[in-house]
């Protein structure tokens, strides 16, 4: 199937900056593509630590039981990623796959095979041949390069219609330091061909248990704030890798003020990664923005906002350019989550359209209709009860998204 | 919009048995639709019993929390439904419409307002014009009359492409009970025009609260078990009326073996009743079934067969015939219930797929590509943990459902 270019896809790839400890290498395996770069190879210098937040699905790929196993080790020297065979539900053989690749890459880059990290992506229940992988790992070993972060990005994608990239320069206290990650995904999921995975680079000196809180209390608000059709993926993976290369002295507290910008740096990747996801959504022609606010708590927001991101009938109405906020009235009542109907207001764009339980009186569809139009939408919920807040980004649900998952056969 | 008959409609309307006590009479009110019957009247014996199960939205429409208020006295004298307006964020206004329509019938009925019931269909958010509803009052109670089944179903229909009834005849102890219900929906719910709404009559002598026991607990399995597009409305309403003239002494105990063939009846009706709706899903073309063995209760069963039947990666693989087994399995991950990946298995009609947590061994596709050419489509999945067991019925996703949502304005 040949997808055209998301009309929401950025005008072109970031200018990316290395990050010192850090070396890329691609290769064509041949697993599913033909004649495309389906393989990224990481090497990361010695002490480099890791963070990571993987799937909570029960059925879970080898390379997801793989990281989660060695993820609390904190110590990493690799990462293989392979685009078009996601090694899901395919037995014990599946895991001897994943093991047997690690310890191809550990022999080559002299570490224990543990801190090899894998991720895979593509389709289902498909016994994956590593024979393809390994027999590519000597190859790449030896073209591996501190840059390449185009290919590299390119590499990993499977539907996805472009390559998702976000670089940032920070400063931890006086040192520099740079945040460089990658991503991929074009549906929260989509278990056949796509899936979320991405990796993120730094050369900051962190403890790898002060990364891994950074990264679970970022995660929320940017990656497990997206949603293109509510499908979990069995093989979502997040990984943030540091180098320890940068001047600063090592933080082992992740509340200590000097990783302030640094994290807010890291967010700015995050959510720059994550909403690329979304304009890639399958299908998408709009992305949408949801605020909630007066919600009991930043959770219920979320689930409140994710409630409306997820409808379909809310999606299908952006699509159709209808300013049908009934349906965003009716997602917010089905969230489970509480709110009080009386209290109530929805906005889109810079139109507030119903408050107090009902429309405004003198309400007028044409500025809304206008705000339609445009390729990125707004919508804003106050749900009366409280001060919590939240932000959630989807896509709309088109004849697209039809076309990839039902009209052509995988 | 002109829609076209579903194609896995029934082959006819039922011939229906009327129920001694209950009156019907349609009207056009010309509050949305022009030229066609869109207002239906009840009118039900005195000492007629009531039960009723409301929706749970947070946003509940205003003849939801008129129902709400007055279910738990257990009478009813009679019952008025609408098409084409919701009556949902109309704020107090909205409420006022309710009681001027119940307290114009009550006039008409001799009795008190509370006694008749209200259920409302249609857009979400536009004030209602109750005198177009009042001003039929009169003229329908003269016309008022045990049969017009068809035309009653078909006065409460929106998007919905044919008229839905069931019918049956049953004993409590020797003597006869006739059961009757319509429904009306097309999407769990499409709120700017659709909604699950379900009307039950029986003639069944059984006191009230033993009604709404016996209701509650033939929902799970029945109305709870369908989905459409995951959208919960916020009016769906199922209203079961029991006149009380069938000759059995009243029933007081839901548990009295006496009621075993009748709760049997009920439950057949409320289920075809329900897949009636799938049957008309928007857009649907193909009927599913689910079924989840090995859980570890009903409860999760439900559950997981509800995420994968509300998981859009499953709807639109089944809408291309494609059998993609490894999208179920995503679904059971990411329900949140309790799975093993390693005992799991999964058979698309007759043919076993994967067992064990992989493909069998010899997994052979072309059965499974015949049975998904098949208007009906069934997914049974074995999550291997325990013996809690569960169906629900969904439809595909197709262009029709993203045509009727979003490329026709409301």
């Amino acid at each position: 199937m040949n997808l055209e270019k998301s009309p929401l896809a950025p005008t072109q790839f970031p200018k990316m900056t290395g990050v010192d400890g850090v070396l890329l290498a691609t290769a064509t395996s041949g697993l599913k593509y033909k004649g495309r770069p389906d393989l990224l190879l990481v090497k990361l210098r010695p002490e480099t630590v890791v963070a990571g937040v993987l799937t909570k699905s029960s059925a879970p790929g080898n390379p997801i039981i793989w990281c989660k196993k060695f993820l609390s080790q904190g110590a990493a020297r690799g990462l293989i990623v392979n685009a078009g065979n996601a090694n899901v539900f395919t037995g014990a053989n599946g895991f001897y796959a994943v093991e047997q690749t690690a310890k191809t890459i550990a022999k080559v880059f002299k570490c224990p095979m543990e801190q090899i990290f894998v991720a895979s992506t593509g389709v289902i229940g498909e016994k994956l041949d590593y024979h393809k992988i390994t027999k590519c790992i000597d190859h790449m070993a030896k073209k591996l390069q501190p840059d390449g972060w185009k290919q590299a990005a390119t590499a990993i994608t499977t539907t996805d219609t472009f390559a998702k990239g976000s670089t940032i320069l920070t400063k931890i206290g006086d040192s520099n330091v740079t945040i460089t990650g990658i991503a991929k995904g074009s549906g929260m999921i989509a278990p056949d061909m796509a899936t979320m995975l991405s990796f993120i680079f730094t050369d900051a000196n962190i403890s790898a248990t002060t990364l891994q809180k950074i990264l679970d209390r970022n995660v929320q608000s940017t990656f497990n704030s997206i949603t293109v059709d509510s499908d979990t993926s069995t093989s979502d993976t997040v990984l943030l890798f540091a180098t320890g290369t940068a001047k600063n002295h090592t933080v082992s507290n992740d509340r200590d003020p000097i990783l302030k910008k640094f994290e807010k740096a890291l967010n700015q990747v995050m959510l720059d990664l994550a909403k690329q996801v979304v304009r890639d959504g399958e299908g998408a022609q709009k992305l949408i923005r949801i605020d909630v606010i007066g919600a009991v708590s930043k959770t219920s927001a979320r689930r409140i906002g994710l409630s409306i991101a997820n409808s379909p009938l809310v999606k299908t109405a952006i699509a159709g350019e209808d300013a049908n906020w009934g349906r965003v009235v009716m997602a917010v009542g089905k969230s489970g989550e509480k709110a009080d109907r009386d209290h109530m207001s929805v906005t889109f764009g810079d139109t507030k359209i119903a408050e107090f339980g009902t429309v405004v009186e003198s309400y007028d569809e044409a500025p809304v209709t206008k705000h339609l139009k445009g390729k990125e939408v707004c919508i804003r919920v106050d749900v009366g009860v409280g001060k919590g807040k939240a932000t959630v980004w989807t896509c709309d649900l088109t004849h697209g998204y039809i076309e990839i998952n039902a009209d052509y056969r995988s």
